[in-house]
């Protein structure tokens, strides 16, 4: 510790757990930073924000401004994917802190040559540390203030904006603090925070009722989910499915010679997880999908569910990997009274914790070899968190635009604490809120917290897993609410379909989910069932793709509606352009009507009149009043 | 890092900053902890608070209490001074994971025997931990749950009460994860919390007008002073005073020559911040009132500031602690264009400030060895924070007893930085804090946020620097008001005497400044003068004395009463053993009265009818409703 450091720097944000993880921002952003910093006496401050990718030598720099009470702030841009470091450093300008006394001192009529030759000796000293152009004026205006023939010259050159400019360019910042630890801003690309999901069984999509769909039936869908706006296109994993203990239809423990098995009991004599189930394709036929699918601007997202079924080659390969009982038998998956046969957990306390973990992330940097940008990760709240910090920050020292989502519903601090690990989005609890003060308050703490700089949320209104009870009772309007909730109250949203469009709402009595479900069994679509959404989907993701408002959760304000039952928000751009007023009708059984508060003053509207411009109906109101 | 440790422990309350710095304690007061603490997947987290003196080898350790949602609570005692260190650390516990899901899937039938042989393993593993009596006991309990003939004793076994007892004993704690960094409570004696300070000028205090007071004149008067409830006696500077450029009345240039200067100019040939100014006495005399003030329960409190006179010792022996301008001379201290030509600043910037730190530590040991426990700190803001920091931890290891009052009246951010550093007591806002909004706004931002665990306020109606405008208008009512508010809204308190209790108001006009200020004369006090507080003051602390809610801040609730000058507050000990409503007329000019309400559930009064004792008049009344 050097005891001549009189500057403290504190209290920097944003950051997260005071600096133990990276803050998230999206290619192109800015990073707001704000500190405390502050000395000793009267003595002035200068405080400068650094930051500079995470690979570079050099710092980048840019002066703080003061607000006021020792608080600072400065900003940078993230122009580059990766990490970014950032961090404050200040120290006391001993010349400005002459040049403010020297000013009032002459006000009152002090004497003058004094105070001219201390001023003149920390030029002196700025010379020293100044290039030669500078050094040399800087010379001569010391010159001049101690020998000056005319007094009003000595002072007009102590007091000149060109010597406080040139000082202020050869700071003596021997003295300076700077803030450790350095913090650190994950910079992913702007689709980690803009994305609109379409998860689908592939096995399921032939036309051909009961024939087991492939890559190249998806492959000719491709245009037409595009056209619906979606821009990211989930698959269940692709792996072969186990053949040992294979569910039935409807979870049931033993499945018929027909039976398909679940997509998520990976591994079979065929191979693990970087094999492809052959009923789906090969490798060719899944790399000319991806291919294709990037061609309109959309990205396939694999599954990784790091589970096996009991005859994954892994069982015999890295038994070391695995929980072994007393009478020699594998453990399976479990969570008593449930069992899960079919599955076998991985043991993440097994010593031999190195080789599971090059093994896993092995996995993933094939997939990417395979030309994958997304993986959305399977229950990754069951796996250790230490493996998926490691994991994400080493797939990102080479590939810093991976996307990693969440797929975890479980108690908040694990939700939030898999954001911080690097999750690039996480699944969220939209999915049980209903109310409008449950919205208000989820959202506001999605984005008016801390939380917002490492948690970034994905809409959906549902899943394989989940039917909720709104869209179980609710109809076509339900589907049609809850989607308009997700698409406008996040960046990123998705939904499973085709049940989705197709408002497919067969539950099992007394739970969330599908009855029927997907997961054990080839379904049969009929596509174009009369009251689908998908012209709905089409013009609802079209309004999101042409306003930026929509494009993430920067700006969710909440306006006073005099009914509990409609909901009403407004949407902004950062950059102020766009904006958006979404008023949702939170009962799917009535029409709701109400007073809304419009926020005119803020939007530049006339109180007296204006246009509003329904953008689902096209309808066009004159509204008035605020 | 361990791949393997499957525990996560964030977010460890109380902490400030981090755990940069320490909490703030009591002696014997207690430290409830609370973390979120959570693993991946179903296992059964277990946390343990553990908690040390930092110079103990030994953890203690308490089992926290899960309050939901990875929640966890735990306390412990301070019971000694210095430093504590506390962390958390928290594990899988697999066997009661076991033991609850054995428990379930008997209870739905599943088959027990080879869970009977997974429970029985774990126990193996704890005979290897535990200590003999108990390893043999567990031993025999998994001998049976393997062997026992009847399998309603080999159930009954793995469930047992003891059984879950022997093996919360013997955890597996290979893979816990313990919380870095470990935090640190700083415990200091109950004084800290609660005194009660009378400041006085002991030159002032001879009987006879004109004579320069001594020890022994004030050693007279500690009765007095006791008998008003005061327990600390804060001295100014009791060293030498300059001479060079000594001040006149009233701070003016010119000293005469009876002048006796500022005690703060520290230091002439006579010596410096070791030395005893000779016209108060000498070091046997200081010496015994340090000893007499402790048979009345009372501390005196000496004055470190470091400055020097320009005659001090150190301007000479030491030239590198000072700054020196260009044409030789040492540089005064100033605040442009405000000039204090009798005073020296410190350089803190120095290269040479280990020597310098060594010295002014040697200064604070010199009095602590004279018997000296209080120190109050002259302007700390303006010297460098590392220093005092450094300072305060020193001295802590060998007396942690010692109490520093930071006499900082500057911007919040220092203010609260000295807290933090370590300064026991802080000069607070409270003299500028006026209005009902501004007491419950200040007295909130105290108490309910985490700057209550590092800056413990000291409440001072008046200083010898600082004369409120409501002490210069108010009369006698705005002297008890102030007072009333100071003694009840903290446990530290004091005044500056006997201004205070005489009631003197004389200002320079328009300033916040006595007029003819004691720093630079010899006062002649009227000490019997009609009017004055003495039985006020001997009242108001007595009631202090008595009532353990106002030693601390621990519990102060505002409620709610219909005028605006008037402003309730309840009080109350941590023990919820004393209880006092406090009502403060802030109108010094005009009787008011009001409707409060009165938490009469809390309190456990009859709303039908109680008794209101008011403890200044004496008067009780009978109170109904709440």
């Amino acid at each position: 510790m050097a005891g001549s450091l009189r500057v403290m720097v504190e209290s920097i944000k944003p950051s997260v757990d005071g600096g133990r993880f990276a803050i998230k921002r999206l290619e192109g952003e800015t990073v707001k930073v704000t500190c405390d910093a502050f000395a000793d006496g009267h003595d002035v401050v200068v405080a400068a924000l650094l930051y500079k990718g995470a690979k570079d030598k050099e710092w980048n720099e840019v002066r703080m401004q003061a607000l006021g009470n020792d608080h600072w702030e400065a900003a940078f841009t993230v122009s580059q994917l990766g990490f970014y470091l950032y961090t404050v450093e200040a120290w006391i300008d001993h010349f400005i802190t002459w040049q403010n006394g020297f000013r009032k001192k002459m006000e009152v009529g002090q004497a003058p040559d004094l105070e001219l030759l201390i001023g003149a000796t920390l030029i002196d000293e700025a010379v020293s540390r100044a290039k030669p152009a500078e050094a040399r004026r800087l010379a001569q205006i010391a010159k001049l203030m101690r020998e000056g023939p005319l007094l009003q010259d000595k002072l007009g050159a102590g007091l000149s904006d060109e010597l406080t400019r040139l000082m202020a360019r050869n700071p003596d910042r021997s003295e300076a603090s700077k803030h450790l630890p350095e913090l650190r801003a994950r910079v992913e690309p702007v689709k980690a925070g803009f994305s609109t999901w379409y998860e689908l069984f592939p096995r399921s999509w032939s036309n051909e009722a009961g024939k087991h769909g492939t890559f190249k039936d998806v492959e000719k869908k491709l245009p037409a989910i595009r056209n619906m706006g979606f821009d990211v296109l989930y698959f269940p994993p692709i792996h072969p499915i186990g053949e040992e203990k294979r569910k039935g239809k409807n979870n049931s423990l033993i499945a018929g010679p027909f039976d398909p098995g679940s997509p998520w009991a990976i591994g079979s004599k065929l191979g693990g997880h970087t094999a492809i189930h052959p009923q789906l394709g090969n490798l060719k036929d899944f790399k000319q999908l991806v291919k294709k699918a990037r061609d309109l601007d959309m990205e396939i997202a694999l599954d990784f569910a790091i589970q096996c079924a009991p005859d994954h080659p892994w069982v015999k390969e890295h038994p070391e990997w695995f929980n072994w009982r007393p009478d020699g038998t594998v453990q399976y998956a479990e969570n008593p009274p449930k069992r899960y046969e079919d599955v076998l957990p991985i043991n993440f306390e097994t010593k031999h914790w190195k080789s599971l973990w090059e093994e896993l992330k092995s996995i993933v940097d094939h997939w990417i070899t395979q030309g994958v940008r997304i993986f959305r990760v399977d229950n990754p709240h069951t796996k250790a968190f230490p493996f998926w910090e490691w994991l994400i920050e080493e797939i990102h020292k080479k590939n810093p635009d991976i996307i990693f989502l969440a797929e975890a519903f479980t108690r908040p601090r694990l939700m939030y604490r898999l954001g911080k690990i690097g999750f690039t989005q996480s699944y969220s609890y939209f999915t049980w809120r209903n109310t409008k003060t449950e919205f208000i308050e989820y959202i506001n703490e999605l984005t008016q917290t801390e939380v917002k700089e490492f948690y970034r949320p994905n809409f959906w209104p549902n899943t394989p897993d989940i039917l909720m009870p709104g869209l179980q009772h609710g109809g076509r309007p339900a589907f049609i609410m809850r989607y308009v909730l997700a698409a406008t109250l996040s960046g990123n949203c998705g939904i499973y379909g085709p049940a989705f469009e197709l408002l497919w709402n067969e539950a099992h009595p007394g739970k969330e989910e599908y009855t029927n479900n997907e997961k054990y069994e080839i379904r049969s679509w009929n596509w174009d069932a009369p009251g689908n959404l998908k012209d709905f989907l089409t013009l609802m993701n079209g309004i999101r793709n042409d306003h930026s408002s929509l494009q993430s959760m920067d700006e969710i304000g909440f306006y006073y509606i005099d009914n509990d039952q409609l909901l009403a928000y407004l949407r902004r751009s950062p950059d102020g352009k766009d904006a958006l007023l979404v008023i949702v009708n939170l009962d799917p059984y009535n029409a709701q009507s109400g007073w809304v508060q419009v926020p005119c003053q803020e939007l530049g509207l006339n109180e007296t009149g204006y246009e509003a411009h329904d953008l689902l109906s096209g309808s066009r109101y004159t509204w008035q009043g605020t």
